[in-house]
């Protein structure tokens, strides 16, 4: 079976080739010996290492090495905020946080309403504003380090930014963004000049930058690569995630569009229980009789797989209901059951945190350590952007 | 004889017929009866005006309109620093300052060292930044009211300006730019986007924006009348001037890159002197004894148009000048000799108040009314932003 898929910052479709998608996109895959070694470094394996969700890098073992040799690392990841955030949006910044948590390093999370502004025909800029408010208070339950870490709206942030956007700027042409992002004679110019911006806070510290993100925003960083050394800053470095499944089966991804697809952080238990219930892609059987004689099968079924990328880190217990479940002893409602409790759980914890997320955000956005100093003496000296 | 010429913002080529290029670019004509209104209004009428320099406009008559309604109107012009200032381009400040003068309204000077260096291969930020810093240096010294002027470079302004920026760059497309001035792909992406941030001082005030400008800036402005009453403002308004012929003959412009065309604003009195006597073009005969025989031709002599441009504002002085070089009574050293005493004394007089500049240009930069408003509260409310 000859599968398509396409895999670009704003399209995911198709079952996806990570394989294949680490060849055509040049990266590297993340081998045993580099699990090993994070593992090493961290005291641990974060679970989304351990079920190969992280799966690809360009250039992490040198930020490694370069933690080791004590010349140390920082994490650049975002967000642009479209809507309210789902499940899968919030997988980079748990890995994020765990990156922080072990290294102790900074981080920095761009939200980029002017990107998703200028993208959504229909999207009021005092929309796009609004979603950069309440994604944020997501992003804070994710529990950074208030003072090693800046979260930065890009309206907000542009005086600090722009003069180090020209000069990445300068060293794009049209050519390059219609080849790496699909840009025609139809983008709008706020678009063309966007990746600028969103390329620049790689170069916000003289250290290696480290990107977790998922694999689609992949071209953003190739060109950060080819300019980076031209400028005086290091080539970028990346972990990329897989995508969440939507609920409806393996091919593309979570898509805040498809609300049937996705599980919203907003969403209340009944409506949880409601969706999985309803569309979970499932690998059983259809009667109860002959999946208790044939068993499911666990590799096509969402709620397996939700459980193996993210809500049963313990890997005995997984073992247990991948054997349960491929047997024929455990039914596809018990399977979804479990989930459901996973998932509720999570989502009734991730609340508390963004409601006191509410309190937190100027220290994330103005006051903490480093957000002070970010918007106190910002990125660079006048000598680096002079030059 | 068939002339060709050229008029983009980039590029002034060949002898420029400005009743065509009023026809090309669908500008209209200054009319005597609109000369009177401004006599009117104004009390007298400006040289640039007098003598046709200012000879295209778009809509002033509605701005006039506006101002005798009570409801105002604003002045908003700029300048690219690239390098230093010549006497060419000082014309449209001299201009914007009289109408400031007598029409006592807000007038904003944007200096664009973000596109200089953009569009400059081998210059650095830094020398644009300077460029900036010597050009205001030079605009100030024009003798702008301090409390109703603002002078803002967009590397350090664009805090303010961005959020607009992008209301204006969604509404543009690269096909737009592509036909409007030229970009190619090639062009890289910060010139791309650099015309939403030339557009929107157009917006500054909830009043018609005049804007006093050589005709080759028109292009933004037929952008910003496609566009601005979308987004609630008003099309802008623009009278356009003439450009300063260079020395060297009346084809093209004054140019910087050619020094040998160009008066510059530092050259001292000797320079000017050397200038002047070896690279005017003059409409005069080959020997002193041809010219007493049949005169010389003013119309087509660099020394005598600059004159009649600007530097002889005495109309009876300048029609005597006239009838003796055409008669012959006036020889071409004479009229090059009375040039030179005209620029110098106007250098001279310069120098003093840009070197007064470098004492006033906080004001106008940060601290006279306007500008203190500028920064405390920004061009625009949030309500304007989000819509």
């Amino acid at each position: 079976m000859a599968e398509e898929f396409i895999v670009t910052p704003w399209e995911v479709k198709g079952r996806v080739d990570y394989e294949k998608l680490i060849s055509i996109f040049g990266t590297q895959p993340i081998t045993r010996d580099l699990l090993r070694k994070i593992e090493d470094l961290a005291g641990e394996l974060h679970v989304l290492l351990r079920r190969g969700v992280f799966f690809s890098h360009r250039d992490l073992d040198l930020t490694l090495r370069d933690y080791e040799d004590g010349k140390g690392f920082f994490l650049y990841t975002g967000r642009g905020p479209s809507g309210p955030m789902h499940i899968g949006h919030l997988i980079p910044f748990i890995f994020t946080r765990w990156l922080q948590d072990k290294f102790n390093v900074n981080v920095y999370i761009m939200i980029t309403d002017d990107e998703k502004y200028l993208d959504e025909p229909n999207m009021s800029l005092g929309e796009a504003r609004r979603w950069a408010y309440e994604n944020t208070l997501d992003i804070i339950a994710v529990g950074f380090n208030p003072d090693k870490t800046f979260i930065f709206h890009d309206t907000e942030y542009i005086g600090k930014l722009y003069p180090m956007a020209i000069k990445v700027a300068k060293k794009i042409n049209f050519n390059t963004v219609k080849a790496v992002f699909g840009f025609t004679g139809s983008t709008n110019i706020g678009l063309l000049f966007f990746p600028s911006l969103q390329i620049i806070p790689t170069f916000f510290e003289k250290k290696r930058c480290l990107i977790p993100a998922a694999i689609d925003q992949d071209p953003y960083w190739r060109i950060q690569r080819d300019i980076a050394e031209s400028l005086g800053y290091y080539k970028t470095t990346a972990i990329h995630s897989k995508f969440m499944p939507p609920l409806t089966g393996l091919d593309g991804k979570m898509s805040s569009s498809k609300p049937e697809t996705a599980i919203f952080l907003h969403d209340d238990p009944k409506t949880v229980r409601f969706k999985i219930m309803k569309y979970a892609f499932s690998g059983g059987q259809p009667t109860v009789e002959l999946h208790r004689k044939l068993g499911g099968n666990p590799d096509i079924d969402v709620s397996f797989q939700w459980l193996k990328i993210y809500f049963e880190p313990d890997d005995s217990k997984l073992k247990k209901i991948e054997e349960d479940y491929r047997s024929g002893r455990m039914l596809t409602g018990e399977l979804k059951e479990y989930l459901i409790e996973k998932i509720n759980n999570f989502l009734e914890e991730h609340r508390v945190r963004r409601e006191q997320a509410k309190e937190l955000i100027n220290l994330y956005k103005y006051d903490g350590e480093l957000a002070r100093r970010m918007w106190r003496e910002g990125p660079w000296n006048i000598e680096e952007l002079n030059s």
